[in-house]
């Protein structure tokens, strides 16, 4: 991910005005699914790569974790993050996620929410995540499903009132992809499902559980544009 | 599956005229990426759920399987079988794969090619395949992808002359599909990719590998409609 890009004030301003950086777990929608499949934290040792705002971090330490490390490539985040943290059992850190170096098997659960899609190298951080856990540790991420990153223009299109489909285009075709999200021209890696599934194979970490996230009836109801997931989910984790 | 679908005689008159009909593994365009994942068949005890004409089960017998058992629900494709197949060590039986009864902790490899969007309750046959497994054993199988099974009507739509893209509609509404192949009306069931990866891991099976299957450069080169592969996979196995 461009180091530069947290660092822009427009974008940094921008995703400051997120839901999701405002409120923090509770406002992103794929938290409860997330929540679902996350193992006990009691006593464990936690890292957050891509730790943002620091809202993991700190529901880790709810949830009985003994010590936790976020990892932010952008310092700017880290700063807001450390604002918000009264407790020297988190620790932030600034770090690129393309070049990190982790301390080895070191860890019960390692956590990266919504980051991968914009690392080149994953096999290099697969193989790196899989040598700082823990035997028997978990790796929980979540992506953006790659049906929403696969087109190069992606916009629904209306087959009549009623009904959008999502116009899939270029889904084996992976590599990079530029997008306007907060600001223009903001780049990610378009993999296919199955690569992100194999990497984690190769680097020797089984699959457990992979959620195609589709939104609960009570969330449809109080954000009713979460119905076209169902069309074409917006999330992956696993 | 329905039974009565093979026993069509329009069905099966139209089915013998495809080319993986006719000339077997060869002409079924996902075969090299199948047989590149295959395990060593030597002296392994094989089974083929959805045998059709027993081209895998023969194929199998020339990889050095000792014995190969090759189920189907149509007593038609297994008679077509057992005229193209003289070998003893192949044997052919009649079945539902909804209600079959397998031979416990018996077969090194289970394979079933294009069969199990057909069926309805995948996970019961998936526990009966995990308990037919010898330890270690594999189990091979190919769906259509369900980028292709999702939508109810599925057509590419042109964007212009060059260039087509997959109107992408209800991926996380599983459920049956009906679609004309051959005859009109056949009966699918649409899943998401990751209902079949944990339907498998929750019945005990790990995931060595997903495969989005894409054509090679030759054999886009022999059957230029491949390409759309590429836009939206039409076959994945795992």
């Amino acid at each position: 991910m461009s180091p530069s890009l947290y660092d822009d004030p427009k974008f940094f301003n921008g995703y400051a005005q997120l839901g999701r950086s405002k409120h923090g777990l509770a406002d992103a929608p794929e938290w409860p699914a997330v929540a679902e499949v996350l193992p006990s934290l009691k006593d464990a040792e936690v890292l957050d790569l891509g730790c943002g705002y620091g809202w993991f971090c700190r529901e880790a330490r709810k949830r009985g974790a003994k010590r936790v490390l976020g990892i932010d490539v952008s310092q700017k985040m880290l700063d807001r993050a450390s604002e918000m943290t009264r407790d020297d059992a988190i620790q932030y850190e600034q770090g690129d996620l393309e070049e990190v170096v982790l301390e080895q098997d070191a860890y019960d659960l390692i956590y990266c929410s919504l980051v991968l899609h914009y690392i080149v190298d994953f096999a290099k951080l697969a193989e790196k995540i899989q040598s700082a856990l823990k035997p028997g540790g978990y790796f929980n991420f979540t992506i953006e499903h790659p049906l929403y990153t696969a087109p190069k223009g992606s916009h629904w299109i209306s087959v009549d009132e009623e009904h959008k489909i999502w116009p899939l285009d270029d889904y084996l075709l992976e590599g990079e992809r530029r997008t306007n999200w907060i600001v223009e021209g903001v780049v990610k890696q378009h993999r296919a499902l199955a690569t992100y599934v194999n990497t984690l194979v190769e680097a020797g970490l089984g699959v457990r559980k992979l959620v195609e996230w589709w939104p609960k009836p009570e969330q449809v109801e109080a954000m009713p544009f979460l119905i076209a997931s169902f069309t074409r989910p917006v999330r992956s984790s696993a």
